[in-house]
């Protein structure tokens, strides 16, 4: 008899597919693709965050030798571009609203032609007053960034049972005002873009981009086409974090200089362009006000916030949303008010950011809890543990948790990091100050906000050598989709690993997909694959049957074959199967197309309804040091908690957690754009201080199965919630250090030590 | 009330899809691919049609600056490939069997580097006996040109009805013996072929080829991968002929030097490498005994067949299994009696050819009938029409014929080209006498050879603005596959021809299909297209019943929209509903898969079966001038009728007829293969002489619409049938010109001037 060898690698620590091609060097990003007769871009951008433009002359550009074309807001289409709001033109006109706005682009023979040629291009601009700030932007007297617009881009008013009389009956009220500051993505690949025509007058972009299918869309609305006449294809991805979705305007220039050169066009942003053009994560001043009862039982919620969306919208209005109210889903709130307004100023563009708005709301409600732990004398880990919402109980905003694993991340998190013991200890002597600081979270795993699919489709194809090609619509830029289809399938299939390929994203053969966002791709995608699969194996056995002379119940998929269970040794394998379907009588490929939407509903306009299949949890605890003579502080270490339903991936989900927890110790520690005067004074990564391992401990990391009935095999959405806890954690720490309480972020040493001469202040007085 | 705008183009003459990309020089060719880093290939080819190779000193031409790779034998593969025998090696090992066979392959930095490199290949060969006649190698004494094997590659024998009783019961019996040769398929594009690695180390090719699937099948087997580790890229292709199917090496050498070098290779054939790579038609010596009654009945018939293969057999059984019983089925042929024999030569391989071995039988059947009309004292097409199979009989061979336009055919071109006046009238005096000539010819429209399946899948999406793309893996060589796939999408669906879109076929994404060969892609492709289109046009009435709140019988697809038949002011556009078929709950790309396979039934052990759904018939007829001083023969008019079912596109149909007619003409009177020794003597278009403009007179033709019940809208296979006619009806114009019989093929001056004189020795005698 046959042993069952079970080729299935969920659960399983598995390499990325694509990680061979990457680690070799191999791997075609978008700026390694060279395309006979190729042309460079380059984009000439405001270096003023207000200003009018007077005249433009090209014509010493043009007249360089190697230029094919400079282009400016004349040669652009007139429509508008935009997400909530079309307000914005690929290349500006008549003005520009912030320090980095496309003025004009060039294409020329080489990159080093195309941005010498941007010297040559004089544009007479006539400086205008510039809103730096959303104070300023919401004095009644300020002018509108927006012609004929007053200021206020966005505006979210709820509430949800009675604030007022909740606070009435809390026992403890507190309020306080929390900023949090924009955050470069960081990625390691750039924006980039090759666009070229087809033969037949297509435009076809390669494109670093988290969506195919959205990119399509716009290229096709902003360029006044129709999509068919574009093919998007996904070039290998570095990175996305949120800014390559649907807010730089990097491949509508590029398709804009190959639609009027009739040449392929590449272009390319160097780090400083892509610190002006990427989306950073929207700064949110936020007061929150809290009140619990003396149990720690929280009463009632009321948020404000006030959130710079910079010169354009983009996807801000959308963030601020999720900040607004996605933690009020976490714990059973009975009365929540909020009240956010997205203003306009004339600064470079905020948008869609890893935890998408969840870490500016869970930096002000962690440490939040905290303070009023203290207050009460409560441990923080209590209130979240009594306010948590379980599984089966639907939150206050109509969210119905199918599972939740937040009381076994924080137990995981504290346990890992000593937190009774250290919050006990002594925070040392001298000038270097130990403290621990915990904080929780949760996200989404999908999210019913575009058009009203949250779904998606994947085609699997059986080749006649009992290989399978995977066709889905849904980006992998680095986070491990495609490995997860291939797992997916393979297992499905029981086939190796490496018997499975995915087939890279592009809009002329993939299926339709949303892309990844919204942590959706494993819930949607993953299902997806399950239910294509599943088709495919049906397939198989219904083949298998006839060639058996058993009937389908009698068999199973294993290890490459179809056999009859109650005797293995008599089986076809899928390579003969897969030939059949075709080479027979009414014979074709065996492919098939398998779809799966959420049964989930798009909030209504009360911002109620149940908008993801499922929802992930996490936990983070931290051990900092502070110095309070320098006011540095450093992570000793970090275990965050992740509960992902289910782990196909643990070693996916590992590096998508540390890369979280980095990014996110970036953000309370190290990273804010500079901006002076609107224009940015530290656009690279020497002056941009992401954590270097240097200030990375060795991180650690759980994770928690919930097993949400939603996911596939129970899985969903992994480590987009593990960034949101980090710079709570850490603030909290430093309280529990030292007794500062920055609400201020990044934490820096000038208001470590501000706070600690505050301290002895009060102390002294 | 909206005015019904028939967007339907069936039946209109439409330019060809792709014709403007072409015309603009805008297509890309395989040849035309630039791809970085790209090595550029050439290879090495045997002087000697016979002969072992001694040693091979690669080092002098790897020395050469720019060399990456020198391959031989050695280092290919050791499987053998081919099509009924695995019989040939990538690169010669040992022995070569033709002049012309690949020695070795180079990749090199440049093409001219390569071609130098070439040169310094030191091969040692020991030039042994070849044999280059099929009577040479039927010599019982002949070595075999393949070890242990005689040198006979296959045999056909079979007997239907009793022969020798019809020859019995004939009132005419009379044999003859013809000879056909080789004729070169002359495509504009030489085989080409760009090949690399994908970063994952699959094989990925571009390549001039008819069928992508069969493409990559034969890479797999040849160069020992599994068939999802390669992709095969159909590029532009400027013609096949039957020529780039299945028996070039070209994309093997290609692949294997890219995966020697590990870089992109481009293999581009010269003219002259071409002629000695290129399968040309296979050169048959036919004996054809026909009994008839004196009322021109054919009561028997009986063929005798010798067929040189050349060196390697490829498709040259199935040619001549074709040369052997085809023409059968014209007929009711009461009994019938072949035997076949196909032999290897040391020659350059002979094989797949449009018309696919039609031709040389059918030259000499529609001689043999002229002939004998003439010894009964009949009209010829008497004959033909006395004997001719009707609809709904059922052929010899178990052929069922749906439906038949030969008589009207026959009478189309006879009436055109003024037959019976012209027969009648005087040959002309003086040197040039002038005669009429008319043939008639059937062929297949697809045919169940290949596997069991002679079917065709399509894959129909329908993008959210209305506009449709295709997907479809059948190749479009030039005649127009992509055209007809829109047609019928655009019919069926009441859009625009340009809001399609056909993707071009590649392994990776579309469905696998068999391609371009036997005359099958317009009723497999067509018919699945329209089940595929049929099916998305079903989804779109479904969800336009529920907008327009109408069930699904009252609607219909007018115009780009579906829209209520009593009201038509009451619509959706095909825009809108595909949008909605996504972005709603429950939502995906509208995009459908429609498969359709031929009810044939493959032949079975005694040739017995209906191998196509349908069978195209055609019929021509030529007026000749003789020079009987010169003995060159000028084809003052020609009139091809086409029974194409239905004439989807009668432009194309056009184009195609008349480029049949014109290749036609080639075989006919000028074009020849020339060996001398076993060397190709003129593999270039300046000593091959295919029929220039001054040769070809305005070309007439016209079409028969017998409306084939299995056909898409009643269309069979377009134009193949009008290469078969053309050879045989000039042959019978010869002689009714000046009474000479040529029997061996091309109508030289010198065979015109030794028949003239052969007449004159008769009469003086």
């Amino acid at each position: 008899m046959t042993s069952r060898i079970n080729q299935s690698t969920l659960g399983q620590d598995v390499p990325q597919v694509n990680a061979r091609a990457k680690v070799l060097g191999r791997a075609q990003y978008a700026g390694d693709l060279k395309v006979a007769g190729m042309l460079h871009g380059a984009v000439l951008r405001s270096p003023y965050p207000h200003a009018r433009i007077v005249a433009i002359d090209t014509s010493a550009a043009l007249a360089l030798p190697g230029v094919k074309a400079v282009l400016t807001g004349a040669d652009a289409p007139r429509v508008m571009w935009g997400v909530h709001h079309k307000e914005r033109r690929i290349l500006a006109e008549g003005v520009v609203r912030f320090a980095g706005e496309e003025v004009a682009a060039v294409a020329a023979a080489s990159e080093e032609i195309a941005r010498d040629a941007l010297d040559h291009i004089q544009v007479e601009y006539e400086e205008l007053p510039a809103i730096l700030t959303p104070e300023e932007a919401l004095d009644e007297e300020a002018p509108g960034v927006h012609p004929g617009r007053n200021n206020v881009s966005h505006e979210i008013r709820f509430e949800r049972g009675d604030a007022d009389a909740g606070f009435a009956s809390a026992d403890l009220v507190h309020e306080a005002t929390y900023t949090t500051h924009a955050q470069y993505p960081g990625y390691l690949e750039p924006m980039a873009t090759v666009a070229a025509l087809e033969p037949n007058g297509r435009l076809v972009v390669w494109t670093s981009t988290q969506s195919v299918t959205q990119a399509r869309l716009r290229l096709a609305a902003a360029l006044e086409m129709p999509i068919s006449r574009i093919r998007v294809h996904q070039a290998t991805t570095g990175g996305g974090f949120g800014g390559k979705l649907v807010e730089d305007a990097n491949n509508l220039i590029a398709g804009l200089l190959a639609r009027k050169t009739g040449k392929p066009v590449r272009l390319v942003n160097n780090r400083l362009e892509d610190f002006l053009a990427a989306p950073s994560s929207v700064p949110e001043r936020i007061t929150l006000k809290l009140g619990m009862t003396r149990a720690g039982l929280i009463v009632a919620k009321e948020v404000r916030i006030v959130a710079d969306c910079g010169a354009y919208s983009g996807l801000a209005a959308e963030v601020m949303h999720v900040s607004a109210m996605r933690s009020d889903n976490m714990h059973r709130n009975p009365n929540v008010r909020s009240h956010a307004t997205l203003v306009y100023t004339h600064t470079p563009p905020h948008g869609a950011f890893r935890g998408f708005g969840g870490s500016q709301m869970l930096f002000a409600l962690n440490s939040h809890i905290h303070t009023m732990a203290e207050q009460l004398g409560l441990d923080p880990v209590a209130i979240h543990k009594l306010n948590a919402i379980g599984a089966g109980e639907t939150s206050i905003h109509g969210w119905q948790i199918g599972s939740t694993g937040l009381k076994e991340c924080i137990d995981q998190a504290i346990d890992a990091i000593g937190w009774e013991a250290k919050r006990a200890a002594p925070k040392g002597t001298g000038a270097r100050r130990r403290g621990v600081g915990m904080a929780a979270a949760m996200h989404v795993s999908g999210n019913r906000t575009i058009g009203n699919w949250d779904g998606s489709t994947v085609v699997v194809k059986v080749n006649e050598d009992g290989r399978v090609f995977i066709h889905s619509g849904e980006a992998d830029m680095g986070q491990g989709a495609m490995t997860m289809l291939s797992q997916v399938v393979a297992h499905e299939l029981d086939i190796p690993l490496d018997h499975t390929h995915v087939v890279p994203p592009d809009t002329d053969t993939s299926p339709i997909a949303i892309g990844s966002l919204a942590s959706r791709v494993t819930i949607a995608g993953g299902n997806a694959a399950i239910v294509a699969a599943r088709m495919a194996r049906d397939k198989l056995l219904a083949l298998a049957a006839t060639q058996l002379e058993r009937p389908v119940e009698q068999l199973e998929c294993a290890n490459g074959t179809v056999r009859v269970i109650a005797d293995p040794e008599r089986s076809c394998t899928l390579a003969m199967l897969a030939r059949l379907h075709v080479w027979r009588h009414g014979g074709e490929g065996l492919q098939v197309s398998g779809s799966w939407d959420a049964r989930t509903q798009m909030h209504d306009d009360q911002v109620y309804g149940n908008i993801a299949p499922a929802y992930s949890f996490a936990a983070q605890a931290v051990e900092v040091e502070v110095d309070t003579e320098t006011g540095q502080v450093t992570v000793l270490d970090s275990f965050v908690s992740d509960d992902c339903g289910k782990a196909l991936n643990p070693l996916a989900i590992h590096g998508q957690t540390n890369g979280a927890t980095v990014q996110a110790i970036g953000w309370a520690l190290y990273e804010q754009l500079q901006l002076e005067g609107g224009r940015m004074a530290n656009g690279n990564f020497a002056d941009y201080t992401m954590a270097t391992s240097d200030a990375v401990p060795m991180l650690r990391g759980g994770i928690v199965e919930s097993n949400d009935p939603n996911g596939p095999y129970g899985a969903k959405g992994a480590s987009e919630t593990a960034i949101l806890p980090g710079a709570p954690a850490i603030a909290n720490a430093v309280y529990d250090a030292i007794g500062v309480r920055i609400r201020d972020l990044p934490i820096t040493p000038e208001k470590v030590l501000a706070g600690l001469r505050e301290l002895q202040g009060a102390r002294d007085a």
